[in-house]
């Protein structure tokens, strides 16, 4: 028993259950982040509204929804690319989740295999620069993604 | 040239310059990955406001945005888990920032190295059901953070 009230799981279940109860934002999004399952690399940070996440526990595929687009995705869909869940995670607060996968291609659209291709370093004069790393594009964005 | 507004840096800038432009959203905040250096793990997912992702990148440990207590913080101001970051990486549309860290002690309150303590597995049924894995605590969250 606890003094929350029904509708609002307490703190301890949420953090200490094995109930899966996603905290969806205003937006009805968690954050995801998804590594390769290999390497470690973290290749991309995505949202996943409730149906992309069941899509993804269900599929075994990641699944994501698009705020720009305002839609669910499949990762891969358009370019073939897509993510083999190898394991998922949620986090002590359950509004985030940690896919691990196997990408198939490049998880990034500008080609790269990631889309964390550049290191925030300092200038001269200590401020922000960034400098390219592992940026060679694995495929040509515009072969993949006709206008 | 583009044809954007000269306060609005084109996408191929954003995607492929390296002046870092971070694309905070309403609430003024990029989200940020932390991963474990050596192990690869995700050890957190938090925020960023521009004054944080400035601390981090000029003092070279973690600073975060809470969301939930509307203020900055150093990552173990009041535990001593601080986080010695090793490398910042910014992503393609730059609202998301990946540090690679040498945490101390460790990174989730509830006393676990990383916050990501439980698997989304599926029961008998194909419902979601949580399992706990690498969930043992590396300190007690009683003694370190006093009510």
């Amino acid at each position: 028993m606890t003094s929350s009230a029904a509708s609002s799981p307490a703190l301890d279940d949420i953090e200490e259950g094995i109930a899966l109860r996603p905290k969806f934002d205003a937006a009805g999004l968690v954050t995801c982040v998804t590594t390769d399952a290999r390497s470690g690399e973290v290749l991309m940070v995505a949202h996943m509204n409730a149906e992309a996440l069941e899509k993804t526990v269900q599929s075994g595929e990641a699944w994501y929804y698009s705020r720009s687009r305002k839609r669910l995705w499949k990762k891969g869909e358009s370019s073939g690319h897509v993510q083999r869940v190898l394991e998922i995670r949620v986090d002590c607060d359950q509004d985030a989740v940690w896919l691990r996968v196997e990408q198939a291609g490049a998880a990034c659209h500008t080609g790269r295999q990631s889309c964390f291709y550049r290191r925030i370093d300092r200038d001269g004069s200590g401020a922000p620069l960034l400098t390219m790393v592992d940026a060679d594009r694995l495929f040509d964005p515009a072969k993949i993604y006709p206008k």
